[in-house]
């Protein structure tokens, strides 16, 4: 029976997940691929701590490029994350005419042009399962099973913190703060959890999605960001007198040559099936102009559902080392040399629904002021609430408009906030109804 | 740039919507493949029809052999769908050499060891990805991306007919006969709905499933198969009250060395993700031992979608030529030598809740006749209901089981039956509470 080595770099959570699936599915994976892939090297600054599992002393290093420059190793799984050593190690196995397998999302997201062009010209794969929601096979689902279509837009709930803590914020009406805090004490948040709830981990995986499904290179800083640290109780209780959830979606959509990459907490309707994905789970709604929409479900971070999709890339690379000739799919669904450099709509340009909520003090006429701004902004409203509700001396004014323009409405709100009347600054939440 | 050639057999519905995919996305797929794809040949009994499309008349031929004997052609798509002649044409194909790509779900389900063993003796590939669920790529899933998983259970709502009937009389209260021919007109139902409505077209979809998630042959005649055709509306309101929606439900799970294959009405929880499936959508819920629960969602059916999934296909046939070597993934994700042969277990050894359901003249005593008959059987009651409705001179009893073996209950229910206060004769649905 054939063999193909495998060696790893990272013996962390996913890292541990992976040596777990070689551990207890071996035969099952030997039975579908028809031959054997096996684990023969392990790389990790910290080889002595205790991971749970009985590994081999023999096949641990504390150098990497004992694993990277081993020539029987054909396939690199590198799970370390961040940028350095990560980008240094990947683009020095691919030198080596390895195929590299990663969960990082990061790296690629800035640098993935240099690596795949590197890859490119190496002829080896760069697989990236697990970099995007996680388990759930998405990225496969975009260059393989749905590759004849035509992608119209892409929408993922892609980080399981985000959505733990607006999920119980939306249930149980307490307070981000409050939230976050438990969520830490649980393990669902990190202790510095930044790069969860300001967006930057959503922007990531949302730069792979659109990268592939529109098949364009994307500057990862062009991506609109905005994080859920200011939704608050309030904001979700009106969401659900509207019939709306609030997500932290990353939205992807081309039209008329330009891509909308954008990432910010989102008003979705509570009958639309994203508006269900709760707790920690991930979703990627993806709409082709044959398949229509179809929706990808599961668990979105992990140890076992990470190892799952780096352990499917693994056996894909394998099968394609059986065979003979040019690579199988190109890592990014098609040829660098024919990407595209669509540019990205300028958030400026967005035009969409909104939810406005401004605090004030309950004074005749404030609310007549607040329209009067909005008009003359050309933004109509669709409908006003003023709850009789007191927050710190202030009330609250909700308003849902009609189409509007982003930059008309930010302009407004600026106008707005310098009120004499404003006792808490205006927050806008956008809303996406035609989600199909 | 190289050119691979296919030809088609059966320009209806999803013959139609593939051939539109080779018009209309023609330039993405050559940019995604760097390579070209070309539709050489199509085959129809009826080739003077309009269908919409333009075609160019020296593509079209009413003689089969005509495309799968033309040596240039490498990959035939088989869309005639049925038994004959499909499954003769399929065999001359694999024997021609040629890859054959298929939505035909009752050829595979029937004929699927036949048509497999020969195709792996020739090294061809048999791709039937837009058989089971139409576009959403569950096949690729299992066959691809989740394959280091052990797979525990696979749960599908997989004909969009029953579930745009079982939908409506949920949402509007109406009888299913009612139903179902408003949703004949609207083409929504054949006009002999008759494999559909009765779980013929689901258990094709789920021996399918079962093969693939589990490496096993399945005998399609031990599938245990019951349709919705004896649903009442007041099933689906008890259901509602219990806190349960009713789906036809495909449910293949894999436990102590037995397959379970059945295909049934099937109470779920409203909270679980299946439950939202509405109308004429399509879901699979897998559950491997790393990925966890992973659910896929899309358009089960249709021309397009359909034909999507087919596309799919032919480009991942298009990519396997483009390169030397055995096979890339066997069809059935694993060497014929190595499928097993499991048994299905017996629909006998069931265990699991009852909602069961009879009619009977209000008479004192009725109640404890039918739950001694109950307890005799050891069937131990969860809840019991009886609403003051009068239906034809019977009320309804409902009762909800706690674990009960399917052939007690059977004998429970046909003691029950014998009752001389019995007006209407019991109905049984089982209900699936651990859905993961």
């Amino acid at each position: 029976m054939k063999e193909i080595k495998a060696g790893l770099i990272g013996l962390g959570t996913i890292g541990t997940g992976v040596v777990k699936v070689f551990q207890k599915n071996a035969e099952l994976m030997e039975k579908r691929l028809g031959a054997r892939l096996r684990l023969v090297k392990i790389a990790d600054l910290d080889i002595t701590t205790d991971r749970g599992i009985s590994l081999d002393p023999a096949l641990l290093t504390t150098d990497a490029y004992a694993v990277i420059r081993d020539p029987d190793i054909k396939i690199i799984i590198e799970l370390i994350g961040g940028y350095e050593p990560a980008r240094t190690f990947v683009l020095e196995a691919i030198a080596q005419g390895k195929h590299v397998i990663t969960a990082n999302k990061a790296l690629l997201a800035l640098h993935g042009d240099e690596i795949l062009a590197a890859a490119e010209k190496q002829g080896v794969s760069v697989m990236f399962e697990a970099a995007v929601a996680g388990g759930i096979p998405v990225i496969s689902a975009i260059k393989e099973s749905l590759c004849a279509n035509r992608f119209r837009s892409v929408l993922g709930i892609l980080n399981g913190t985000c959505n733990y803590i607006l999920s119980r914020m939306s249930r149980e009406g307490q307070e981000f703060e409050t939230v976050l805090k438990d969520a830490q004490t649980q393990g669902y948040a990190e202790a510095d959890p930044t790069f969860d709830i300001e967006g930057v981990d959503t922007s990531h995986k949302l730069a792979i999605l659109i990268s592939l499904c529109f098949g364009t290179r994307v500057d990862f800083k062009s991506i609109y960001t905005e994080g859920i640290s200011n939704i608050s109780a309030l904001d979700l209780q009106f969401a659900k007198q509207f019939g709306y959830e609030i997500k932290l979606l990353a939205i992807g959509k081309l039209g008329y040559g330009k891509v909308e990459a954008r990432v910010h907490p989102t008003m979705i309707p509570i009958s639309h099936p994203l508006a269900d994905v709760g707790g920690v789970f991930n979703a990627v709604r993806l709409q082709g102009d044959f398949v229509g929409p179809v929706m990808l479900h599961g668990q979105g971070a992990g140890m076992d559902a990470t190892a799952s999709a780096v352990m499917g890339d693994a056996m894909a690379v394998t099968r394609d080392l059986l065979r003979k000739g040019p690579l199988r799919t190109p890592s990014m669904g098609c040829a660098v040399a024919v990407r595209a450099d669509l540019p990205v709509r300028p958030m400026e340009e967005l035009v969409g629904h909104y939810y406005l909520r401004v605090g004030v003090l309950d004074r005749p006429g404030v609310l007549a002021q607040i329209a009067g701004i909005l008009g003359n902004h050309d933004i109509s409203i669709a409908s006003m609430m003023q709850p009789e509700r007191q927050i710190g001396g202030a009330v609250p004014i909700v308003i849902m408009t009609h189409d509007a323009g982003e930059a008309n409405v930010r302009a407004a709100l600026a106008e707005i906030d310098q009120l004499e009347l404003v006792r808490e600054k205006s927050h806008l939440i956008r809303i996406e109804n035609d989600l199909a």
